[in-house]
């Protein structure tokens, strides 16, 4: 009797602990909370893979491209390839055939061949058979992405996809994982990583001109009240009323992870996340589409901490009455950086600006921001010359003021001249791997969550970041 | 023996989950990790005790007051009480007898009679043990502001007492329950909530002009390099050698904790904090007191989530190189208002403004900060009247260019006539309550954390911020 007791004592005693502490979100990997932190299975790397770190291909000297979705965004690459030398546009896809046409007269606009056209549900897959394309640019909706590009590697194909690349964290190692297996490149189109503020500062990070940096900040928050209904369907806005979470973190994210070099002698640890209840979010769903609930938050904080025990802070809002900001601020032990609302710089003292600039003497102390003056000097000393050489195409050619302009420019330039991109497969995932971690954290009560190593182990092989470049 | 066998293996698990669930900190107070969120003991309102929420005395027509402390601040505080009508100051007190003296002077000049002085270990009891004494006001190192604060009301005396005025959550229920049983004002002097800013922008606030509130940010980031001699044997840098976590939260806090109606319509629910490594914090430590480890990080953030699932954001970093910034930031349904590095307001549509400010129907969205020229028309409107009658006068008396003079006049405004204080006990513990639960979450690898409702029970009773006046 008294030992059916202990028995049965035992059985629940076995059970109860994995009921209490069952997880509250079945996320796209299974994942177990240990020492009150989720921790996701992360998958072997298979036979047949290797590492995709600084990939590179033999030079292709004309680089023939299938463009993938034509909407907004779609439309505004195929505009801007049109002054990039070296390239051809062979292909053309959209699901609407409509799409199709106005694409073309760009092209015969600028002289240049109609390209073979693909619609409906799956005139992607053919576009991606086809022989005679280098690089699948895709431009569709979020959920198309991964599917897209995995697709487009298993065919040869080098990829170049909108942001976010992924929205799970299933969907970011089947892209590392084919990237891997396949050995092509897969390039997220992060382009605030090369907006003038951001480079000319990523480059004075490398100098060390900001001591060793402590503290990061980025951000999207962007009003899209005036945009819903440029997304196909409200995509975006039934994206958002599924998903809790910082759905949308890489402009914030591409930035803010080259200055702290991930996978380049860092990486992100543990994160946790904070949100609040839907307030304009699901005011524009219910205006949009009739919706009734809304289960992305107003309001999403995520911080996150590195091995090197320096601090990531990530915001999303996409619903609130203000003005634009990717904050993209950085703290350092010997200086500060800030973007919005103003561009300003600061530092302990001059002594590492006045070999390149010898009026940063007169600094002094962090208190203020280095004057005008002073600001278009570092400017001028420290935006990098491979961007100098193009900046005046790039802000004449435009597309967010140049930057999107330099990031085809520069995606084009390494694959001319077989260099690894300045974007690899790892940067991708681990910008949009956001998505479904801040999910999983807000979904159990804003526990920490590890943060996979999409390198496997390799965060720490290459020293910094750097842009390739031909001797 | 399968019996025996059984019971060892039951006894094992019994101790197994509390071993491996063990706190990783001890609190001052009693905490049990439950569903991965620690969750502090709050202990009953005891037999004696009642609420102080809207605690008002009968007026006090000459307060008399005694001062405890006359370093940096104390000696600020003196000075300005000079320009305050209806005080006397009956005391001085502070361990290092040579600090009495040119407080008396000061008082001399001012045609007032020299003060009662107090020195050595334990001069502020005898202090407090006068009867002729209303006020104590106490501006010394932190750790001495509870047990002073609860022997000042044990003896029958209000108390207004420096940031930040707990430093463990055993320290603000001491000064609660203390406050709660002898029906004593208890109010932490936190100054940033009486910069002409916030004050207008909390006005604007109430009177709907951004909506709904959904995500308010504070911040304590001031390079205290050149203050560290400051302090007395290293007192500060000692604190925070020993202490992880934000210890300094209550410039952030207080602003953002009115904006919110904390504990008057809303309640701070749970918290996560992350920090980085120590990096200028031991390097100053190392410098002026030879530490050769330091607890504090650098930069330290933590994120509230509220009752009714709004989102606070506090920083913390004295060591950084970069300007002063206390951020003080909201964002609302309706529009926007940020302090720091620009003040500016962003607003949906001028609609609510334009009764008072005809020129603000030129609003027709939340792209752009509203022009200069409105900005000083907003400030003009909404600066609460109470205020205005005392800005020129604040200004010339000066303190952090007039707010700590406003302080201490609404103080005594209140005292005067018999009204509740600005700043409440409950005020004050809320916005210190930071420090030791930061670092609860922080020493737990980041985990959630429950904030004690310190009202126990009563934080939806009042509506609202607002400032007692006369009739």
């Amino acid at each position: 009797m008294k030992e059916k007791f202990l028995t049965l004592l035992l059985i629940i005693m076995m059970i109860a602990p994995s009921a209490s502490g069952a997880n509250k979100y079945e996320a796209s990997v299974p994942y177990k909370i240990k020492n009150n932190t989720a921790v996701l299975e992360t998958p072997k790397r298979e036979k047949g893979q290797k590492s995709a770190l600084r990939l590179a291909v033999d030079p292709i000297k004309t680089v023939r491209i299938g463009f993938v979705g034509l909407g907004m965004r779609g439309a505004w690459a195929v505009e801007r390839f049109m002054f990039i030398d070296g390239i051809e546009v062979v292909a053309l896809c959209d699901k609407y055939p409509q799409k199709l046409e106005p694409m073309q007269q760009i092209l015969e606009k600028n002289n240049r061949h109609r390209a073979a056209e693909y619609s409906g549900e799956d005139g992607w897959k053919d576009l991606c058979r086809r022989p005679d394309i280098d690089l699948v640019y895709i431009c569709t909706d979020w959920l198309t992405h991964v599917p897209m590009s995995v697709y487009a590697m298993e065919h040869g194909k080098h990829v170049a996809c909108e942001v976010p690349i992924a929205t799970t964290i299933k969907d970011c190692w089947d892209l590392v994982n084919t990237a891997e297996r396949t050995q092509r490149h897969c390039m997220m189109l992060e382009n605030c990583c090369y907006d003038f503020f951001e480079m000319t500062t990523l480059n004075m990070a490398q100098q060390g001109l900001f001591g060793d940096l402590v503290h990061v900040e980025g951000s999207y928050i962007h009003n899209l009240n005036s945009f819903w209904n440029e997304y196909q369907d409200n995509w975006r806005l039934l994206f958002n009323q599924a998903n809790r979470g910082d759905v949308y973190p890489t402009h914030g994210m591409g930035p803010a992870c080259q200055l702290l070099n991930i996978h380049r002698g860092d990486r992100m640890k543990t994160l946790v996340s904070v949100d609040t209840k839907s307030f304009n979010g699901i005011a524009a769903a219910r205006k949009n589409m009739g919706a009734k609930s809304f289960a992305n938050g107003d309001h999403t904080i995520t911080l996150i901490r590195t091995e090197r025990e320096k601090l990531l802070e990530i915001q999303h809002n996409v619903y609130a009455e203000r003005p634009y900001s990717r904050m993209y601020q950085l703290t350092g032990t010997e200086g500060f950086a800030n973007k919005y609302p103003i561009e300003g710089y600061a530092f302990r003292n001059g002594n590492r600006l006045v070999a390149k600039i010898p009026e940063a003497g007169s600094i002094t102390d962090s208190e203020t921001f280095v004057n005008s003056e002073l600001m278009e000097k570092i400017r001028e000393a420290y935006l990098p010359q491979i961007f100098k050489d193009i900046e005046a195409k790039a802000r004449k050619v435009g597309g967010h003021g140049g930057m999107d302009y330099i990031m085809d420019y520069r995606l084009i330039y390494c694959l001319h001249n077989g260099l690894p991109l300045d974007e690899d497969v790892y940067d991708g995932v681990e910008w949009s791997c956001l998505g479904e971690l801040s999910r999983i954290s807000l979904e159990n009560g804003s526990i920490p969550v590890e943060v996979p190593d999409f390198t496997r182990g390799e965060w720490n092989k290459i020293k910094g970041f750097g842009y390739a470049v031909t001797k």
